[in-house]
Parts: C-alpha cells; structure tokens; sequence
C-alpha cells in the first residue's frame, strides 16, 4: 500500500507571521508532519498552493481533480480547509475515480496548542487504506460519504444531512 | 459507530515525574487526548492498570482478554506498549471475538515533542471503524494482522514476519 | 521580594477560536503559565482586560497606571502587545512610581509553536527583581528604559533610538 | 551587553530516545531554544560534555570554571543539572571571578509538556545582565547567592538555607 497526500492549505496548514501577526501561509508544515509520523509505508507528499479554502476557485477544485487523476496511488488523503471541504468533495465525487480519496483537516492549526491535525491526519491515512474506491470525508473521529455530509459552523463539527 | 479505547499504558502514556525524573506513570492522558480529538462518535475509555508492556504478564493480557468480550462497541482501540504488543494481539487473536480490535502505541510519549502518539491514535480509530472483525496492529501508518507482524526493535518500526 | 503581574493581552496572551478562525482574546493563559513556571516568591496576578495594544485608549493605559500605583509589590511585570508598549511605558515612566515597572510581551502567541513569550515573562521576572526603581521595557533578551526604546516593525525586534 | 550561555546538560537538555525509551543527552536543544529567544544582544554558547548533573565529577565541575575565567563576556548563564547546581556554584564563587554567573536548569526537560526550561534561561539570562559580579543560582523565580541556597529534594524547589 502506497499512499499520496495532497496539501491544499486549510486551517491545518496555517502559519502565524510574526511580523504581520496574520495567520496565513508560509511552507506546508506537512514535510516535518510526515516524518513525525515515522510511516514506513511509501507516501508522496504533493503541495498544491496553500489556500484559505474559503478563497478556493473553481480551477482550484479542477487542480486537485487534476491531481487525483494523475495519482498512482490507490490511496489518497486531502489536507483542505473544512470551510468548502464538502465542495471539493463533491467536484472528485461525481469524478468517479478508482481510488479512495479522503478529504481531512483541522479546527486548529498544527502549529496551535490542542489541535486536532496530527489526530486527523492519522485518521485519514488510517481509512483511505481500508476503505473501497470512492470519495470520503474524514473529520472528528468520524468517516462521510462525499454526498452526505454537511459541516455545522455553529459547532464546528461535520455531520451527515 | 460507537467506539471503546482501551488504556493500558505504554510508551504512548508515559509521564515524567520532575522531582523523581523517572519516566512512568501517572493518570493517563487519554481523558485529556479524546477531548482534543473533538470526535463526535461516542467514544467508551476504559483505563486499565498502566504498565510497561515488558512488565505484562499473563494475567494482564488476560484482563485485556476480559475488557475486549465485555465490549458492547464493535470498534476497539487499546493503547499498548510496542514491545509486547505483539504478544498481547497474539491472546485476542486467538480468541475470536466479533469486534474489529486495533492495538496501537507509541515510540514516544504523547508529552514528549515530536511524538506520534496522537497520529497512531488517529489511525487506529480510522482503521478499527473500517476493518471487518478481527484484531490487528496499526503502527507507522501501517495495519498488520495479529498473526503476522514483528517489531523491529534497532530500526525502531513494526513490520511483517 | 514578591512579584505582580499585570496581563492586559497582546500577542503574548492571544488565543485561536477554533469557530470563527479568529486570533483574539478570551481567557488569559497566564494562571496555567504561572503554575508552570513553578515560582516560589509571592505572585499576584492581576488581568485587566485584554486588548490588542493598537487597540489601546489612553483611558486603558491610565488604568494599568492606576494598577501599578495601587500595587504593593516592589517588582511589577506587565504583560502587553508590542506594538504600543513604548506609549504605555512613557505614561507609566513619567508618573515616577516607586517600583521596578518592566513591560514585556511576545512576538508569537504563548499558544503557538516556538513563542518566545515564556522566555520574555521569565526575563522580565528576572530583572524586574534586581533592577531599581523605574520603568523598563524588556524584549528580545535585552533591557531598555522607558524614554529609550522603539520597535523595529520590518524586523520585528525592539531597539534603542 | 554580551552573554555567554554554557551548556552542562542537566534535566534542562535531555533528549528521550525513542529506540532504548531511555531520557538521556544527544545534541544540545540549546541552539533550537537561543533561536527562539530571538535575543538581539550578542550570545556566544559553549557546550560542554552533558552530564546528569549526579554524573558530574571534580574535573567536570573545573572544566566548568576554566570555560567561566576564559569567557570575555561579563554576563554567564550556565545550564545545569539541579541536583549538584549547588556544588558547582561553589567551586565558581570562591574562585572570585569578575563576572556574573548564573547557574540555571529546569525541573522537567525542554522538550517534554509543560516545561519550566524556557523560563528558567530568560530568568537567568535577565538576571545575569543586572546583577554585579557574583555567583548565582537562578531556579523558580528566584535569585541565591552561591553559598546561600539548597535544593529541597522533596519539593522539588531551591530554597536560601
């Protein structure tokens, strides 16, 4: 088993400036992420621009489409932000890939105190192994078909329709 | 899904006493952890005695045995020391339960930087909700099946026989 | 010798909220910081309310004047952005207090990944205690009076004028 | 002003390595921690052997006073187990030295949670800049004079004697 992670940015990969004191984006953190995890299995990381998921285009969808259908890899983790996770979603749904393609990210950024990325990182990886081709979202602990899920901002969870 | 997490210490709980600067065990982390993972499911933790899984003996393993039959989740987690775990999955194995049951632990503890303690924890509990019934082991990113899988201790990683 | 701290936020005392996305205030993180610093002198914590220094009115800074004139400590730290703690420095040095008045703060929120706000709050302890009567801002490892510091914003760094 | 920061290893700079799970000494995380500080005065580290300070014999305690009498800088901050801070404080205050040296260490290690190192170096790093020639210890947020401290073992704090 041989595994791809695509970085789209997201709140998983936001950088504090300490200059600016933004919360933004600077290099993907997920380099020193993935050697943290010490996975022995082959995993090839593939950093798309990192994006606000809110400032996501549609050619920006078309490009991790682009992405997925290039992937040799039967297994597929997405690192996106949650905000329009369920768009991107949709866009590799209805694309009727032959993989297990797994969209994942985080309520706190990686470099926050108590966040849940590394948590869902490793969910994700867990299930886009298991789980049979098809288009999913993994967040919170829990798996959704790419056609029945919603995210719940008042909350700040994902949960069916 | 309803899921059961199983304590029984590890590298993955162990705790720095400061004014005996031993490396041990006190009250878990996983309380602390499951709230930072805001999973949605309902999630059981069961803490058992915390050991280091080279002072497990039988009558430990057997107390495993015991929690993972009176289980009504059909998803467990047990957090494990790496250095028997194998031995432990070996005794459920054996038993033929009709849960999907994931060991899992840590090289480093969960307090310590760069740790993979919660990435694990994320992958087990992806795993333990997808797999059919059986017990593995997931470490590295990687899912074994009880019967077949080492751990290599120079290089630090679990692999297949 | 016993010490106040006085926390009006800043950066050093910001927090991710995890529903909007927002770097802002709410609870001060300085009980836990305290607790962590393990100090055996008395410490008084005294939270103002928290504000982003640019945010600052004068009316707030005559507060954290009226604060340090009420306080019986000789060593007062003040917790404070960066950004204005020259103004407040200036409003609290011209009123001649009879205390050891240090200011510092933080260039990364103690919350995030490698903030330097835990060696700022013990620095400014340090020589808060040993340094006679007056006000002083200390950042970056480096002591400076009230009438002779600036902040190098392109570079993020405090420095004599 | 200049420092210089010695490194002595002590709890401050174990290192828990994940093949033996033991809490030892690899490389200093002082290079890591002074990049941090974002110090903008001069800073000059010397790493000596890293000890358990219990491991510390005479010849490492004059190894630590020839690196001391050698430095140019006029404030010293040495890094140092706490259990023989005392002894090494000794043999550098009869010796009469023209600067300002700080004995400092932590209660836990830099790199496991909650830990008091970072605090501890900006304390003494402070206190090493203001205070007059003389041999300190510098632990919980206060300052001793070399002959006028002990470590109380079973509070795991330093007290005058």
């Amino acid at each position: 088993m041989s595994l791809r992670i695509i970085a789209t940015g997201g709140t998983f990969d936001k950088h504090y400036n300490e200059l600016t004191g933004i919360l933004g984006f600077s290099d993907s953190h997920l380099p020193q992420v993935i050697a943290r995890t010490r996975m022995t299995i082959p995993v090839e990381l593939e950093v798309l621009p990192l994006l606000d998921s809110l400032d996501m285009k549609d050619e920006d969808r078309q490009r991790v489409l682009a992405s997925c259908r290039a992937a040799a890899e039967k297994a597929v983790v997405i690192v996106h932000g949650t905000d329009t996770m369920k768009e991107t979603a949709e866009v590799l749904g209805t694309a009727g890939l032959p993989q297990a393609i797994v969209l994942t990210g985080a309520m706190i950024p990686y470099e926050i105190a108590n966040s849940d990325a590394l948590f869902n990182l490793g969910f994700a990886t867990g299930v886009a192994q298991v789980l049979p081709a098809g288009v999913y979202v993994a967040m919170n602990g829990q798996v959704f078909a790419w056609n029945n899920v919603t995210k719940n901002r008042a909350a700040g969870v994902f949960q069916p329709l």
